[in-house]
């Protein structure tokens, strides 16, 4: 089972998606949000569809996708967390997480358009990862303790625009935070649901090319790594959201740079966290 | 007149102050959010007051003073702003702004205590002017555009870990979200109550030693080229904090590195923004 919210833009509906049903999960929460995550939601949500309580949603397929979980009180990123995409960008393999913010703001559903920034020459893709908190993440004694904060997982699209991160003086967040740079979606899976979310596959297409072809099998540091890192210098929250990061096959790693423009299609997927498409459009 | 907000952690009641009194701003507002600051709020308060529609806060002395805003949607911060402070790092003036960005989770009151981070021996103070948003920005035209979306102004401490900042491999931002890093207030003052926000006195002190001394008159890049140039990149909102910052003395900067230890005092002030002090302990 999975979660969604669908409809316009600030006024998604909450779902419950199992045996090919969409159901309305309004009677039990308002939002897949902070306080969903952290009050034991997706137990309750279960119990309400094991009851027989949830109504299916009515004219579910006509709505539009949104983000799966509500604007997170922050997205926290790691960077150069595929040996094959740190060598692409030239950087060495770095030798403890790299960390950098993304605006939460600039989440979407996941067939939304992207928005191509007015003065970028260099927007990119990442496929990632996103990993969804669901406890309290503060000074983890050890790697195995983030097991009890992840709530589940998402497919997370990264976007990023090369020369605003990377030429434009200081700190990669100026070329991570453009406007719609974190589509998300389609689905929001619960932890227990994925088998291993340490071996699966990541995906992401331009124009119908394959692109991006990895697995998080691949990550230098895994996901359990990572959220014990980051709880020695942050808190995190339930409803947060930590991209872990991108495989090789970025424009900035490939000959000739074939960076995105207003037309071009970008199709992503994880397995198990189902697929996504944007079309880029001019800002 | 000015803005704060009272009581305790996560209930703080919302407070107009004028004429030396605090009066309770609940019949307004149910908080100093995005909503109040985006919907006219300022405004709306200040004709409550007027009509003489706003009661007395009974018991407001005897109660803890909040961050003045409610949690900002994101906290963007300028970098190596002031000539003295580059200096002092050993870094050049930078030829456009450096962005990064903060937890906005990590806004506390301005006389809460501030947690030294457990694997910290370089924590280090700043203080900033912040400037909060009351429209969206997205790709102002001109500088001058930044007058119509900020809504007003706070005393703001970027608290920092420097060896989390600068020696642990990567970007900015793991020595800037570290819990409680971002003390706030003690008022929110509305852009047109002060004359000049680009000519006033910052100052902090360390154990009652003047440590930073110095004015938004030194800015590298005004608050009206920063906005202007933040809406080129990422959009502002409502309720957003850009802390534009530090002048020089900070620890970093400082003979020997007199970097904070738990039991420090840190007391700053901005001329028209009120004075803060905050006790540093042991997380």
């Amino acid at each position: 089972m999975s979660f969604q919210r669908l409809g316009d833009p600030g006024a998604e509906i909450p779902a419950y998606l199992a045996d090919g049903e969409v159901y309305d999960l309004r009677g039990v929460t308002a939002d897949i949000d902070a306080a969903f995550l952290g009050g034991d939601g997706v137990t309750r949500a279960r119990a309400a569809h094991a009851a027989g309580s949830l109504p299916l949603l009515a004219g579910a397929a006509a709505l539009r996708v949104g983000p799966p979980i509500a604007r997170p009180g922050k997205i926290v990123c790691i960077g150069l967390n595929y040996s094959d995409h740190a060598a692409e960008t030239g950087a060495t393999i770095p030798a403890e997480p790299v960390v950098f913010m993304k605006d939460p703001s600039t989440v979407v559903g996941p067939f939304d358009n992207v928005l191509v920034p007015r003065l970028s020459v260099k927007t990119d893709w990442e496929v990632e990862l996103g990993v969804v908190l669901g406890s309290t993440a503060r000074y983890l004694d050890s790697p195995a303790g983030a097991d009890a904060v992840i709530a589940g997982y998402v497919l997370s699209h990264d976007v990023s625009e090369r020369e605003f991160q990377i030429e434009r003086g200081g700190q990669w967040d100026k070329g991570k935070s453009c406007e719609t740079f974190n589509p998300l979606g389609p689905v929001f899976v619960p932890a227990d649901e994925i088998a291993d979310p340490q071996n699966l596959a990541l995906k992401l297409w331009v124009n119908g090319e394959l692109r991006q072809n990895g697995s998080t099998s691949n990550m230098v540091f895994g996901i359990r790594h990572v959220i014990w890192y980051l709880s020695q210098f942050m808190v995190l929250h339930p409803g947060d959201l930590v991209n872990t990061g991108t495989p090789a096959g970025v424009a900035l790693g490939l000959p000739g740079n074939p960076y995105l423009r207003a037309g071009d299609v970008v199709e992503l997927e994880i397995e198990g966290l189902g697929r996504a498409r944007q079309e880029f459009v001019q800002a």
